[in-house]
C-alpha cells in the first residue's frame, strides 16, 4: 500500500470509529489540535496506563509525580528554554507573512518577494498572565515538556520518598510547544502528551544505565505490538546533541512517510540540576551516607510521546484481509491496548438474549474494558470490532440459554471456541496473556 | 481539633510526606500552583480512576473523551463564556492595586484610598496566542471548563459510538480559571482538574435523571469513605441558577473552614446544545427512528472537582489516636483510594528476608499499588505508613523462612495475622472489598 493512501486510511478510520477528531470540529477545526473521541480516549488511556505500570508501579526504583502546567519563567529561564528554545523566524516586507527561516529558500512562498526581514529568534513557550494585571510580574508559561517539574521537585521528593540514586522521577501528562509547522496528524502538534522518566544514577554509572532504558524502552513497544523491523535505534552524532547532553539515542519508528521519532533517551548528565541550583541557591544534590560524600546525581532520561506512540500502535496494527471471500479491515492491536477489549454481542437484539449479554458485560466490565453492541447482524458487527481492533468478541444465543455457554470468537484468526460463562474471564485472561502479534 | 489546626496539619503532611508540594518551591513558589508529589498524584490517579471506571468503563451508556486544552474562542463566544465568565474589578487610583470589587468595602485595602475605579469586568479565561503572529487571529483560550468539550463533540460522538438517549459523555483533565483569590490549599486553585459528565437524555425524563444522578454522585463520595454526616446536597435557589440550568444542587463537605463545593449537578436543558447549533450552523439534535422525530437533548450534568475531592478525602480520614500509649496519626483511606495499598517490610534489612520481600513486592505490584521499604525499626515503619493511609502491612520475618508465611497487618485496628505468602493477594482483596471505614 503507497505510503499517503495508508495515512489516509488510518486518519478516515480514526475519525469515522472515534478515535481522533480535529477539535472544535463543528467550527472548521483549530489550528491542528486534536479530541480524542470514545476509542482514542479509551486507547491513550491503556498506552498511558502501560507506560506508568512498567516505569512506576512495577518498580521499587521510581516514584511519579504530577507537576502543574502553568510554570514560573524562572523555571524556564534556569532550563535555558527562554533563551534556546526557539525557531528562527523571517517576516515578508510585502505580504506580511512569517515563515520559519530554515523551511524557506529566500523567498516569500506566499507573494514570491525577496524582501524578507532578517531570521529573529522565536520561542516556541506559549505565554499567558496570571492574576489580575498583565505585565512582566504576572507572566506563566505553559510547560514545553514534563522534565522540568522532576527536576525543581528533585529535593522535595529525595526527602519524602526517601529513595536513593540510582532512582527515577516520572510524569505523564499535557505539554505545549508553540510549532510554527505541526503536521502529519497527530505525530506534531502543539498540544501533546508526554511520559518521562528522569533516572538519577551515580555519574559512574550513567553509561550502564543509558544502555539499560533504552534497551528497556525499546522492548516495550515491541512487547506492544510493533514488530521490530519497524523500529530502529540512531544514536546522535556529538554534532547533533542538545546543550545538556552527554549522549543520545532516539527510538524511531517506520512511519509511512519514512522513519521519525518514537522517543529520545539521553544522558542528560548533571545539567539540569547544576542549573536549578545554581538559579535558585538550594542545593540539589544527594548525600550518600555509605562515603559521606555529597554529589550531583547524573540523569537518564527516556522521554516518549504518548500521543505519538498511539499513532504508530494504529499504524502497526492497520492491515487487510479476506474472511470468506470478504475483505476486512483488522487493527490488531496488543489487547493490553486495545480499545475495547471485549464486545459482548446478543446474537438477536430480544430477550432474553439482550439480558444475558447485559448481564455478562457487567461482570466483566470489572476485568476488561468492555463494548455491548446488538445492532445489526453479528457478521456485521464482528467486522465492526475487528476494524477497531477488538481482541475477542462474546456472543449469545439461544443455545446460551440451555448450556450457559457463549462464543468466544478470536479477532485474528475468527476462530470460535464455545465458552461456559463462568469460565469467561479466566478464559479471556489467560488468552491475553500468553498474546502474540500476528504480522 | 480547630479547624485552623486541622488545615495546618493536612497541609504539613501533604508536604512533608509528598502528597503536594508549592509548585516551583525551590524558587519560592508561583502563584498558587501546586505539584502533585509522589503520594499524591497516586492518589490523585486513584480518585480519577475510580471515577471513571465507575461512570464511564462499568457503564454501557457513558462514553468517554479527551479534548484539547487549547481552544477556539468561537466555543467560548457561543457559550457564553466570553461575555459571562466573569470577575467585577476595580483599581486604586492612588496604589495601582487591583481588586475584586465584591471583595473590598471601597477602600483599598493596600493604601486605604476610597479614589477606586468603577468595576470593570474582568474575564477569568487564560488567553495565549497560537501560530507566530500575535494577533486577534491567533488568540486561542486555555479551556476553563471541561463540559464544552463535550458539547462541541456531541454529533461526532452521537455517529461513531451509536449511541442514543439516553447516554453520556464523559472526560476528566485539567481546567484554567484565572481565580483572582485563590486559596484555602488546593480548593481553588488556577489550574485544577475536573471529572465532568455531560448526560443527553430526552427533555421530559431530564428530571429524573437529574434526581439519579446527583443521589449516585453523593454515594460515591460515600463509598469512597467520607461519612453521610460530613456531606449535604444544597439545591440552588431560583436566583442563584446560572444562566444555562433549570436546576443545580451542589455537593457540599465539611471543611475545616465551613461548608464548601465538591460537585454540582445541573440540569443544563438543551442551552449549550442550541448554542452550539446556532453559532456553528450544524444541526446538533438526535433523530428518534422509533418516532421519526428530531429532538434536541436536555443534559443532566455532574461536575466534580479531582484535586479538590482528593482534599476531601485526606480532610475526611485524617485521625489522631493512641496505640500501645502511643500517639500516632491515621489516615484512614478507603483501599481504593489510599496512594500505597500495601506495603512491603522485611524485619531487618539483611539477606534472605529483603530478597524475600522483593520477591513479594514483584508478585503484588501485579495487583496493588506497593510500597517496598526497610529502614528503621518495623514500629516506625508501621506508623509511617498509618500516617499516608496504607490499609495493609505485610512483614516478612525469619519465621517467613520456615513457614513461607508473613505477618498482614491492619492500618485501623492495628491487629496483625499470619497469612501463607502465596494465599497473600487473594487474602488482601478480599479485605479491601468487604472494607467499611472506621468512623
Amino acid at each position: 500500500m503507497a505510503a499517503t493512501e495508508l495515512m489516509e486510511k488510518i486518519v478516515s478510520l480514526a475519525k469515522r470509529r472515534g478515535f481522533i477528531y480535529p477539535s472544535a470540529e463543528i467550527y472548521g477545526g483549530f489550528r491542528s489540535t486534536y479530541d480524542y473521541g470514545p476509542l482514542g480516549a479509551a486507547m491513550l488511556r491503556n498506552v498511558k496506563g502501560s507506560w506508568w505500570r512498567e516505569t512506576v508501579e512495577r518498580r521499587r526504583d521510581v516514584v511519579g509525580i504530577e507537576a502543574s502546567i502553568l510554570s514560573s519563567p524562572r523555571i524556564w529561564e534556569a532550563s535555558g528554554h527562554l533563551k534556546n528554545f526557539t525557531d528562527p523566524l523571517v517576516d515578508c516586507r510585502s505580504c506580511k507573512e512569517r515563515w520559519r527561516a530554515d523551511h524557506i529558500d529566500g523567498v516569500c512562498p506566499n507573494c514570491g518577494s525577496t524582501d524578507l526581514t532578517e531570521a529573529r529568534a522565536f520561542n516556541m513557550m506559549f505565554r499567558t498572565f496570571v492574576g489580575p494585571v498583565e505585565d512582566d510580574a504576572s507572566v506563566a508559561y505553559l510547560r514545553p515538556e514534563t522534565a522540568q517539574g522532576m527536576f525543581v521537585n528533585f529535593a522535595n521528593v529525595l526527602q519524602t520518598s526517601r529513595k536513593k540514586p540510582p532512582f527515577g522521577i516520572a510524569q505523564m501528562g499535557k505539554s505545549f510547544r508553540n510549532e510554527i509547522t505541526p503536521g502529519n496528524f497527530v505525530f506534531r502538534t502543539r498540544e501533546f502528551e508526554q511520559m518521562e522518566m528522569e533516572f538519577f544514577v551515580p555519574p559512574e554509572e550513567a553509561a550502564k544505565w543509558f544502555q539499560y532504558w533504552y534497551e528497556t524502552r525499546l522492548a516495550w513497544y515491541v512487547n506492544h505490538g510493533i514488530a521490530p523491523e519497524m523500529l530502529r535505534l540512531r544514536h546522535h552524532d556529538p554534532d547533533e546533541l542538545s546543550h545538556y547532553s552527554a549522549a543520545t539515542v532516539d527510538i524511531e519508528f517506520l512511519f509511512p512517510w519514512g522513519w521519525g521519532e518514537l522517543e529520545g533517551i539521553a544522558n542528560r548528565t548533571d545539567f539540569d540540576l547544576k542549573a536549578h541550583q545554581v538559579a535558585s541557591g538550594v542545593k540539589l544534590e544527594y548525600f550518600d551516607p555509605t562515603t559521606n560524600m555529597s554529589y550531583t546525581p547524573f540523569v537518564i532520561e527516556p522521554a516518549a510521546g504518548a500521543t505519538r506512540a498511539m499513532m504508530a500502535f494504529l499504524i502497526a496494527a492497520y492491515r487487510e484481509d479476506e474472511v470468506g471471500n470478504e475483505a476486512r479491515v483488522v487493527l490488531g492491536l496488543h489487547p493490553r491496548i486495545a480499545p475495547v477489549q471485549v464486545a459482548i454481542l446478543p446474537l438477536m437484539k430480544k430477550s432474553p438474549l439482550v439480558e444475558v449479554a447485559a448481564s455478562i458485560f457487567d461482570d466483566l466490565s470489572e476485568f476488561f474494558l468492555c463494548d455491548y453492541d446488538e445492532t445489526q447482524s453479528i457478521g456485521r458487527r464482528y467486522r465492526r470490532q475487528d476494524e477497531i481492533g477488538t481482541p475477542v468478541c462474546v456472543t449469545v444465543d439461544y443455545d446460551s440459554l440451555e448450556d450457559a455457554s457463549v462464543t468466544l470468537r478470536d479477532r485474528d484468526s475468527t476462530s470460535q471456541i464455545r465458552v461456559k460463562i463462568s469460565d469467561l474471564a479466566p478464559t479471556i485472561s489467560s488468552q491475553f496473556e500468553s498474546y502474540s502479534p500476528k504480522v
